[in-house]
């Protein structure tokens, strides 16, 4: 391994048959994503390929936002395994690669997702993540007692207290609290338990968990929001975080304001690695790869295209629209995805495109950079973002599986290696040590003890 | 196999260590349970044995009931894996064997507990159950936002709407639903998707479900309160209960009790299995296994063992009173588990216990029956229980683990099949052919849909 360059990440984005809307019509995709071999397979892959982690997306209610049930009955991504369970089997059957979950801080509690985390960062010996998000649609407040979801600004404050909340219940016990002397009996050290008893704006939780310090201290924390409350939640909190960036200015920009804003918190840059969405299509040329593209668009039904554009617009009907005309108007301003529009505006703008144009346009990547060409091709556009402060690695969004990301691991993956960018083999066990991230030190270490048990018997 | 006689039904129970409370001090026992390997040892050991499922407990708190940290400090059970997610990797390495996990109804929601058995259900091909519980602890309470639990009426209404939204939630999607077929587009047939709309007293929740129907249509529904309002809620709702009954007679009131609640909600008695835990401990000789059995007594520390008991108080510190002296009056009731205040009340009037006789009473199987003896009396045993219908089968609590587990698998279960009363080989694929149980029909079926789609966009 060429320890000398600086190394880019890598995550395999897996979605269910691919990223693509219409990726489970592809001949050669498994259309059936409950299919517990098929994500094996995919693991295995991107294993074998040394990625330095896969990632599963998640939303707690049918992700379709088409008005009527002729487009739902056409969508493939509806249902789907829930990712802290795939990702607790895919741990028995990998040994090195990072499992990173999206769990939502909106409609969860903080007990169940530091238990979670921390019990899928023992199954795996220190391979887990947590990709924190907020939920932002009205078919998951539906879901969970709610008429409407939470406001914008609302939901990023409870999910900051959720997160620092979270940290304090992964540093109940010290590092080396159990001690397990089965000769004198003492099973742990009382000075190195550390009860949270946390009284918050959103949460009351008194703790200690039920689960040891995590294997890695902290389960990695990865951030997908871009919006300036997004940034500055990643900020103080993130170490990874996936962004939709589609052309290396606004990448570069980005990443600058992403890495600037790390020193008030007393964060060093290399302490969060930014890593932008691509959705490759690879090709033996540049021509077949571009057919192979077209392949996937044409199977893209009118309705789903014009649901998933919908999604954008925070929940509009746009099946009254003529497809070749332009976009309706977008909104200022959404309390969904605020980054999402702004980057779907800026595209119809930018090009002037037709409803179906635009559809079409986030069919395959929603939003994320799409490159298509020969092995080499890709990996140039890769190493530039990457040479040029535009990233330091990629989540990469296969179109179909499990052919997508085998083609990247068989042609892509040998090409980077060759120029000394990636990995040939993993450096370390866990995945905070394949990143490069410190492990987090127990912020109650050399605290005294606030246990008061005598406050705590049941 | 010997078909024509009625066959046994068998759970292993696994605690961390071993249900003993010193278990982990016991020379052979795994001390540390955050280690898969251990339970993958264990769950394949178990498959072997051809037992029916293994079975984990749960709770969201530390389960600890001592008053001062050290009495805390010696308990072996505080920190273990997380049930959904260490059966989750459980299902990569198993083939055949049931995977039971505990989940509470009080502080959890209808669709993340829906989600995640569907979602095992998915990964194991058909092996999941759910063992339905109510939290009764204020350690539970304070992790969740409140300073006191919910009272024994309020929490088994609230299981009861629970498990009725999470059947309506399996059943969103009829069991063909999902064509799939990529020439046309069509994913699934619009008619068999059945959004549950429910609002009830607790629980508001539109759905549908981001799962298909589970591969069982409905995970197996374990239960495990024995009070009047839990065996009203098993009655309509479980198919399995497990239940602690110390003797024969009393096993037998229950067994008739809860099987002649059946009728009443149109079930039939075979439909619900009966469960009650064993606490084996096996030797060559009954001198030996007493032996055995005084060894692991000896390792209790008292403040242990007084925590325990002060659990079955319903939180009560015990610490002040003489070992060799009458355990304190028990309390009339209880705001926690009702069945077990009763039988620890019971035993330690029966038998005139002092305050160590009665820990020591409970600290291996915390209420559950305690057998000892050679492979053949535990044998003679069970069968005398299951043949004079005081049981289905018996969930069996190994003292110590592995050992406790193997030395069943290889003694006793060789015993029973030689006896003809248990399977040596698997029947079926799922759980529910496993345990002779019906796949339960979609409630919705031949219902006309009542999507209203155009009222679900997001």
């Amino acid at each position: 391994m060429n320890t000398k360059k600086k190394q880019l990440r890598l995550g395999a984005f897996l979605h269910p048959t691919g990223h693509h809307i219409a990726a489970w019509r592809h001949p050669q995709a498994q259309a059936n994503p409950l299919n517990f071999k098929h994500y094996k397979r995919l693991a295995q892959t991107a294993e074998r390929g040394k990625f330095d982690m896969i990632f599963l997306a998640d939303g707690v209610a049918v992700r379709d936002h088409s008005s009527d049930v002729e487009g739902w009955s056409r969508n493939g991504k509806l249902v789907h395994f829930e990712p802290l369970t795939l990702l607790s089997a895919l741990s028995a059957v990998t040994d090195n690669i990072g499992l990173v979950a999206t769990a939502s801080t909106t409609y969860n509690e903080p007990f169940h997702i530091a238990r979670k985390f921390a019990s899928l960062d023992y199954l795996s010996d220190g391979r887990a993540g947590w990709n924190v998000v907020t939920s932002g649609t009205e078919a998951e407040a539906k879901n969970f007692n709610r008429e409407k979801h939470l406001e914008h600004a609302t939901r990023y404050e409870r999910a900051q207290e959720f997160v620092e909340l979270v940290t304090k219940l992964w540093d109940s016990w010290e590092d080396d609290a159990f001690i397990r002397d089965q000769e004198s009996g003492v099973y742990f050290e009382a000075d190195k338990l550390h009860i949270p008893h946390h009284k918050g704006k959103h949460f009351s939780v008194r703790g200690p968990l039920n689960v040891a310090r995590p294997v890695q201290g902290y389960p990695v924390i990865v951030q997908a929001g871009s919006s300036e409350a997004g940034q500055e939640l990643a900020a103080q909190t993130a170490e990874v975080i996936f962004t939709a960036q589609q052309t290396l200015k606004e990448a570069q920009e980005f990443y600058a304001s992403v890495k600037g804003r790390l020193a008030k918190y007393g964060r060093s840059p290399e302490h969060l690695k930014i890593m932008p969405g691509i959705f490759p299509v690879i090709g033996s040329t540049e021509q077949e790869a571009k057919e192979k593209y077209d392949q996937l668009q044409e199977l893209v039904h009118p309705l789903v295209g014009l649901g998933l554009l919908g999604w954008v617009y925070g929940g509009k009907d746009l099946s009254g629209y003529p497809l070749d005309g332009p976009a309706p108007e977008f909104p200022d301003d959404t309390n969904g995805s605020k980054s999402r529009l702004k980057l779907v505006s800026d595209l119809a703008n930018r090009e002037n495109l037709t409803l179906k144009e635009l559809y079409l346009a986030i069919a395959g990547a929603r939003g994320h950079r799409t490159i298509w060409g020969t092995p080499q091709q890709i990996a140039d556009q890769l190493e530039e973002w990457f040479v040029n402060d535009g990233a330091d690695g990629f989540n990469i969004m296969p179109p179909y599986l499990p052919g997508g990301l085998e083609e990247f691991v068989d042609l892509v993956i040998p090409e980077l290696q060759r120029r000394g960018l990636f990995r040939t083999e993993y450096e370390g066990q866990t995945l905070r040590e394949n990143l490069g991230l410190p492990r987090p030190a127990n912020q109650f270490n050399n605290i005294a003890n606030s246990a008061e048990l005598a406050g705590v018997s049941v």
